[in-house]
């Protein structure tokens, strides 16, 4: 494993302050000076004024730090409020102490000085959450930013890496993760056995100090690989009991445990329909062995048949999600939490919103994003999501809640980790800005894209004007330049199969995933309308009928929802072939815009995070152009239809 | 490694003969009495006549067998000359009298007793040779039969299997075996070093005493990765030395090694061109470094880029062999044999011809085919290569020469082995009669393909007449059934990636290994006329002309050649899309009637072997109609055009 690690955002400076004064820290009997926030504190403080005196409540100090907790906050609430001398910081508990610490020195950080703050905040989301997909033998499911720093031939790691992760995490205040693979195999089955108890202590204990509930991903037949039984059927009084005993002996070992993170039923995971059980009845079953311990379990709604043939036209992958857990809504316990991905299918580019978060009325729900880009360029590409994931988050389901946005419905979020053993923790150093803002907008889904882009930018690299303007380009630029030169209108899996990097437009259309363009000489598109496959159905009015009609349908879902001939004239006015070359030409021209700018940061940013983005510029431009003519190659074939502007397409 | 093995067509039964007298072998004073071909006979007689009281040269025995070397044959030459009450047979040297040993008791077997017999025969090839892929690691690279009997953990194995494998080939006549991987890698690359020269003698000892030379494939750059050198060019002095002293070693202990097999300068192996020098320079290096001790280098003749861009119309794969070689002939040493594959692409199921067999009139050149079914269905479709293989050898190329077909100017012939640790050795039972008829079509190919398989029928299956007419139907069909389900008229690599199991036409269509068809709404195939790649003018006339025109193409390698229309009419009368519909229906009714077949010979042939079978039939049957209805999908939804009879296509 690689020890080397950058503090990213949590590199704190000396101030432009000639302080040298007594800077003194004043705790309440209420507040642990060995809590998280304390040394937060303490550490940040001796950086950034390096010739302070600090000190523990003195009376006589010039600049003081006064820190409590109050009961008339919830749990994670803060009040800052601070000026030139000093800051109170108030939260409602340890958690929300240190919530209200991090935003007071990323506040006056990103000024530059101290300031006047005043600020009362809680997290709009209860749970947030990232979740990693590391194997016990130290490599990571899609994982692109080296290895593992959770786990090493078998082993839980806890190092000095670990306690800098849980900084990072909290200070943006995310406050659970699932530390493994949710395939769970080989070792990682183990992880809840005997030898691994103290370590998970150790750790549980660890990320609990900065805010953080540890999950696990557990094998739903662990009753079998671990406990030697015959069944793991959720409903069998013994299967119940193996689960019991086991969630007494975690929490007796790790009481600050958060819970399960279960994929069932999935890709190959076992999970209760091996025992004709629906998913309420495995979730909770998990639920109620975790119950006395104040555990949850985080059960994901990723269910679909992965053995699809792809002559049968009526199976719809993307219609699975909802059929499986609609019917369910209400059966499950208070301490599940339905964990459903942002769109139907699987962290494509474009997708439209899952219809689940209509749906789940009387169930706790987390939407699940995937910071790890596995289908948008894999950290080699630079791609900013968080504008996606703002629309995600505004879009209203019209299922006749008061807020009947995604986010009022949600109670959590959680994403994908994009870490790993990397310098840089996230392969590219832009890559972090989806960490940070994951992080940002789970607890203030309000601030726009660009003023936490803007946060970032200065917490990580200071204030130099050209890489702040440089950066909020290539960033808020990013997503929509890799969806142009890669999945026009919707059209997802146009990539190459398994590593899911580079184009191959039907790598997956004959194969068994449900994952199809059916594309042909005239037309391309899947009808999704009632006369199609229904999935628009799973939609509440005025959604299902605006996207059951080309007419209607917005163009970015045209593709996805409608089948059409390529000379369907779109809202934009364009062809659909038309839109199709333009928009492969003029992605590919931003990504080439993108190499450019990046190249006339030399000099102003750190010599490492210059080598390193300028490779992967380059190679996103390789592979940008790759894109843009393969795409556009398949379309002129199959459609024989000329670029209106006499581009080269081979 | 598995230990259980077949006999294979050496499983000796007793005779339907009553006798039980005396029968003695009587050796001349130039026969050795612990020669192979002595024990042979005695392990054949002593199954077949289990009654009889086996002698040395007794004079009141009713039956004798007389062995002797005559110097009027040539070395691998033999001749028999048999009856009722025994033989006569004599070989130009131990090998010859090897081989009239095996001829004499195949010939008795398959008349099921002891019948007259006068036969003279002489292999028409030189060299017959199987280059195995095995790895160190016990892997075998286009393996389809289990792992390797030579390897395991990066050791050789010598044992009771490699004696019966020895066996086999030489029952057959072949005379050469390379055991490692042309991908010379890892622990492999140390086969050469002290470690193994121990048991490099013992299996090239074990091998020698069947007629068979041990071959080594090498690499390369071994003066670098074993000889701790800077550079491996072959113009080097010290690099000539180190080979020279590495062969002296090699001879030293293992004194009947054949020589090297060298993939040079070919997908990612190292060669020649690093240092600026050509393939004759590589290969007349280590020619020299081994001709003092009677060594010789075969040389492969698989070289071209494989990084090329699928925008790049004008460079052409198939064209590179030629380009690299062509200008070669005449600089190679007399212990340097070219191993051109049969085709100029990759052991498609259809190619043209190498045009390298007529253009290397001054160099030995041997036919490189392959057995391991890594594109003809991986030895779970049945596709026996003999017909293909007779085919090709029959091939004229209008060099001039005075035999001017492939096998009048090859002086030996090459297969890649498919074998493995399977009992069966070869993943199918089918599969081994492409082992058996190419060791006799390399010995004997006047034979009939018919010919053989009933001569290996007999020998495997014994006499039923229902297996016999059934095998020669399901192998006599079965490379057209495969041809005609897969690849149309000439069209290749319409394969998965990687792997090459199961259809993806458009799977190698964007990426970098040339591999194309550029079908698109309105034509299908490639240019190769001097219009076009120019790939057709290395062909001799009248070939480059025939080749070049749609109207004299042969059907069977039209769109290998030319880029036609789908409505173009071929010499069949059809049209190019009704003929890819018809023939991809056809051959999936051939499947379907093996399968029918196959399943009658149920209690007529051995329960392992049926259950095998049927498995195997099964599922050649499953991935037959999927390459039908994708093939058939991809041509409909490009051309629009539907099928004639209205058969389904999706």
């Amino acid at each position: 494993m690689n020890t080397a690690f950058s503090p990213l955002w949590l590199g704190y400076e000396p101030l432009d302050t000639r302080f040298t004064g007594r800077a003194a820290i004043r705790c309440t009997s209420r507040v642990d000076r060995q809590c998280a926030a304390v040394s937060e504190l303490i550490t940040a403080l001796s950086a950034m004024l390096p010739a302070a005196e600090l000190t523990f409540g003195a009376d006589s100090a010039s600049m003081i730090f006064e820190l409590d907790i109050a009961d008339f906050l919830s749990e994670e609430e803060y009040t800052v409020s601070a000026d030139e001398r000093g800051a109170s910081i108030l939260g409602g508990s340890e958690a929300g102490l240190l919530y209200g610490v991090f935003a007071y020195l990323a506040a006056i950080r990103a000024a530059g000085g101290f300031v006047r703050i005043s600020r009362r905040l809680r997290p709009a989301l209860p749970l947030r959450m990232l979740d990693h997909w590391d194997n016990a033998d130290g490599t990571i499911e899609r994982g692109y930013s080296g290895s593992s720093f959770f786990f090493e031939n078998g082993h839980l790691i806890v190092n000095e890496r670990t306690e800098m992760y849980a900084r990072l995490l909290a200070s943006v205040g995310i406050n659970a993760c699932a530390i493994n693979n949710v395939n769970v195999r080989g070792e990682a089955i183990k992880l809840i056995t005997e030898d691994n108890l103290r370590d998970l202590g150790k750790l549980s204990a660890l990320l609990k100090r900065w805010g953080i509930a540890l999950y696990i991903c557990v094998d739903f037949s662990a009753p079998m690989s671990l406990g030697k039984m015959r069944t793991a059927d959720p409903l069998d009084i013994n299967v119940s009991y193996w689960w019991q005993s086991k969630a007494r002996e975690l929490y007796s070992s790790a009481p600050a445990l958060g819970g399960f993170l279960v994929k069932a039923d999935s890709e190959g995971q076992p999970g209760p329909y091996a025992y004709g059980r629906d998913h309420a009845d495995g979730a909770n079953m998990l639920a109620r062995a975790l119950k006395p311990f104040g555990g949850k379990v985080i059960w994901r709604a990723f269910v679909y048949n992965c053995s699809q043939d792809w002559r049968d036209t009526r199976t719809d992958r993307a219609c699975a999600g909802y059929r499986t857990f609609a019917p369910l809504d209400g059966h499950f316990d208070g301490n599940v939490i339905l964990q459903v991905k942002n769109g139907p299918m699987d962290f494509q580019v474009r997708e439209p919103v899952h219809p689940l978060f209509g749906a789940m009325k009387h169930t706790a729900v987390a939407a699940e994003f995937q910071l790890a880009q596995e289908y948008t360029g894999q950290q080699l590409h630079v791609c900013c999501l968080l504008p996606m994931i703002k629309q995600i988050l505004a879009h209203r389901t019209y299922n006749g809640s008061q807020n009947d946005t995604v986010l009022g419905t949600i109670s959590g979020a959680a994403a994908v980790a994009n870490t790993g053993d990397d310098f840089c923790w996230t392969g590219s150093e832009l890559a972090a800005a989806n960490l940070y803002g994951f992080g940002r907008l789970c607890f203030e889904p309000t601030l726009a894209a660009e003023d936490i882009l803007d946060e970032w930018i200065s917490l990580t690299f200071g204030h130099n004007e050209l890489v702040r303007e440089t950066l909020l380009y290539i960033l808020l630029g990013s997503h929509k330049a890799y969806e142009d030169y890669t999945a026009p209108l919707g059209l997802g899996w146009l990539c190459k199969p398994n590593h899911h990097y580079g184009p191959d437009p039907w790598g997956y259309e004959f194969d068994r995933w449900g994952t199809y363009n059916r594309a042909d000489r005239d037309a391309v598109g899947i009808d999704r309308s009632m006369d199609g496959t229904g999935y628009a159905a799973q939609y509440y009015p005025p959604l299902c009928d605006m996207y059951s009609s080309p007419e209607t349908c917005p163009d970015e879902l045209l593709l996805f929802f409608c089948r059409v001939p390529y000379t369907h004239v779109l809202h934009s006015g364009k062809t659909v072939i038309q839109h199709i070359y333009d928009s492969h030409f003029e992605g590919c021209e931003q990504a080439e815009e993108f190499a450019r700018l990046w190249d006339k940061l030399e000099g102003s940013i750190d010599r490492r995070v210059f080598d390193n983005g300028k490779k992967r510029f380059r190679e996103q431009l390789r592979s940008a152009r790759e894109w843009r003519d393969v795409i556009n190659t398949f379309f002129r074939r199959l459609s024989g239809i000329e670029d209106e502007k006499g581009r080269k397409i081979y």
